[in-house]
């Protein structure tokens, strides 16, 4: 009877879930990977085989997509046979200054995690209700909650601090950075693939609806361009990215607007689909024929390749550059964008091999090594929770044997 | 008889002004420099001659020194004797969308630079004052506004551009970028003493109380750190530069600040003086043993390297570097700091030069042209007012000469 994991990326409108199960010296093999998703009013639920090979498709009428969280564990322990579902972890975008590890979920850290909702508004609420779904439906699961945070531990203060008075950053207001479960699988895949470039200074891309960089040093993330929120750095899908702070205050004083109604637009109205006016999905923009799509990606790829410029000063130059995440992994057009902008800094694309998503893209030339490298949050998440739950379990385990004989009352 | 201009750069304690007599071939020549402060209870005016020589101190009780500003203009009449003071020209920070070179002063033209106020709270309200005060006191002596977002209205649109909502770019939410007379200056200056570098890839850095980078190709601007407002880029003295605007929702919304205080505190308690908890002003940091000030100091430098990073892959590589303004023309501290994080770009000091504040302060072997040249806001100010004001007035008098017998009524 072997492990298993149930791993959870919960966004605003759909639930990823990954399958594993742990091997000896503590492998683990994915066995299934679907999703929770609301269509228009009927909720869809579908998982698939390591191949891609669909093995379950469902599809339920006018039901929040939260309840059937409990199905999905269901439809896994049916799936597991004789296995053993030890544990449920789950992606949470913001663990603030108190949480910079993985940790067993307990009704005082949700509490905790709910307080952060207001530095991700877009994230931490749906990152949270199938923790607590799970929680009421099966109290006796144990659940870790994995941080997109934590990764960035190791940023030197001057990458973590704001120019406020220190009274703020003592209460927590600093530059946390994100994504970083997805940048932490990056850095153990390179050092797979790539360990002497994974020793030097690399920039990855993580670029999805969210999107952000990560410079890291032998593995270890020293700058990030998100900060306090995830709504900081690079434009995204819908959310602005940088912006003058000046920006916030005009829209209240001068246009009326509320800080909801200022959280809304940055959040929600803005990025590529706000420059574009058409969409926030960059499949959609690389297919239109608007000119106002053409500026909105082009705005888009001169603040990344505006960035990496930043993020290679942090680092002191630059050996690598990984792409990751749905646009990074799947538009080589973006990608091709982005590195014509980066030529000083010796980047040099092969386009045969930039056009078929290739993992190694740079040309020969290129003085900067330049990869695709699909992420897998799942993945970290799972690991995270077996690595946390396994050894208390195997513990508690233990010492309900060594206790029993002495715990058991006298008859 | 000469004609002279009166260029004045108002900020919120102190009044500078220069002196300018008109040479043949629209030669400006400095008369005279000085400046109107307020010293606790006590006004002061000086005035130098342009070999620094002081010419007039006065002091005066209890008095804004607003009113003193028409002193300073009988002052240059005296002084200029036979001389015609041809008009003031006026540092205006905020020019807004609408205005992008310099303009005669007007009654509409004031309301209209008025309403900007709330884009450059700290500036804004003290450059229009003495205009004010002079077309109150001497309401024939024409005046000129001179913007500093106008040097940059060169950027590409990309560096213009937040990711907002397109209706909030119409109605003039962009980033402008200031100090543009501070860099149009620069741009000038290294013209004349080094023509080859200014026509490449130079960024200039203006650090004094106020601090920005520009990125100039072949002189013209094409990015800056500086935004809608004097706010965003680089930490300051007193302002805390690029913030997650997340962090001002925060403020709002789970602190309970208002906008003003928000603002109040982002302009004036930020920056050096809010992460050293001592002082604004780099030479009291400098000077300063508390382990505070060093780690304002080192946050101040960080993030001037890591825009240099930004603005480097704007312009697509650097050949020149020019450090100017209070900081960059006196701090060799800061200069090598700075410097030593560009390594990686091919910057080298040459730590003698740069100890004495020299010209040219780069290494024989730095890849990248390194100099200090000391800016001067108040000759771009007297150019650009002497350059709208000298043809009009001929142009009057020209046609007053001619029309004079026709227009004379028969007797």
């Amino acid at each position: 009877m072997a492990d298993a994991i149930l791993a959870f990326n919960a966004g605003s409108s759909s639930i990823k879930f990954s399958l594993f199960e742990a091997g000896g010296a503590g492998r683990l093999a994915l066995a299934s990977r679907g999703k929770l998703e609301e269509r228009e009013t009927r909720q869809y639920f579908v998982a698939h085989d390591p191949n891609d090979n669909v093995l379950t498709e469902e599809t339920w009428r006018g039901q929040s997509f939260l309840p059937l969280v409990e199905k999905v564990i269901g439809w896994a322990e049916r799936h597991l046979g004789a296995d053993r579902l030890l544990a449920a972890g789950h992606r949470v975008v913001h663990g603030g200054a108190d949480h910079s590890k993985p940790e067993r979920v307990t009704p005082e850290l949700l509490a905790a995690l709910d307080r952060l909702t207001p530095l991700a508004p877009l994230h931490e609420p749906h990152n949270l209700a199938p923790i607590r779904a799970i929680a009421v439906a099966r109290p006796e699961l144990p659940q870790v909650a994995c941080f997109d945070t934590a990764f960035h531990r190791t940023m030197p203060v001057a990458a973590t601090r704001f120019a406020l008075p220190r009274s703020y950053e003592d209460e927590g207001v600093r530059r946390y950075g994100f994504h970083g479960l997805s940048y932490e699988y990056l850095s153990r895949r390179l050092r797979e693939l790539a360990p002497d470039l994974a020793k030097g200074r690399v920039i990855a891309a993580h670029l999805g609806n969210g999107a952000s960089l990560c410079a890291m040093r032998d593995g270890r993330s020293i700058d990030t361009t998100m900060g306090f929120t995830p709504l900081d750095g690079l434009m995204m899908g819908t959310r602005c990215g940088n912006l003058d702070p000046g920006v916030v205050l005009y829209l209240e004083q001068r246009r009326g607007l509320s800080a909801k109604e200022v959280e809304d637009l940055l959040y929600r109205k803005s990025g590529l689909l706000g420059v574009s006016g058409i969409a926030g999905d960059m499949r959609t923009l690389l297919a239109s024929s608007d000119p106002r799509a053409r500026e909105a990606i082009e705005l888009f790829v001169f603040h990344i390749a505006r960035e990496i410029g930043a993020l290679t000063s942090s680092l002191g130059g630059l050996d690598g550059l990984v792409f990751s995440a749905g646009i990074g992994e799947h538009a080589p057009e973006i990608r091709a964008m982005v590195c014509e902008k980066l030529g000083w800094l010796g980047v040099a694309l092969d386009p045969q091999a930039n056009a078929h998503n290739a993992p190694l893209i740079g040309a020969p030339s290129s003085r900067v090594a330049v990869r695709v490298i699909p992420t897998d949050e799942e993945a970290m998440i799972g690991r995270h929770t077996l690595d946390l739950i396994r050894p208390a379990a195997a513990a508690a385990s233990a010492e309900r044997k060594t206790r029993c004989p002495a715990t058991r009352p006298p008859d």
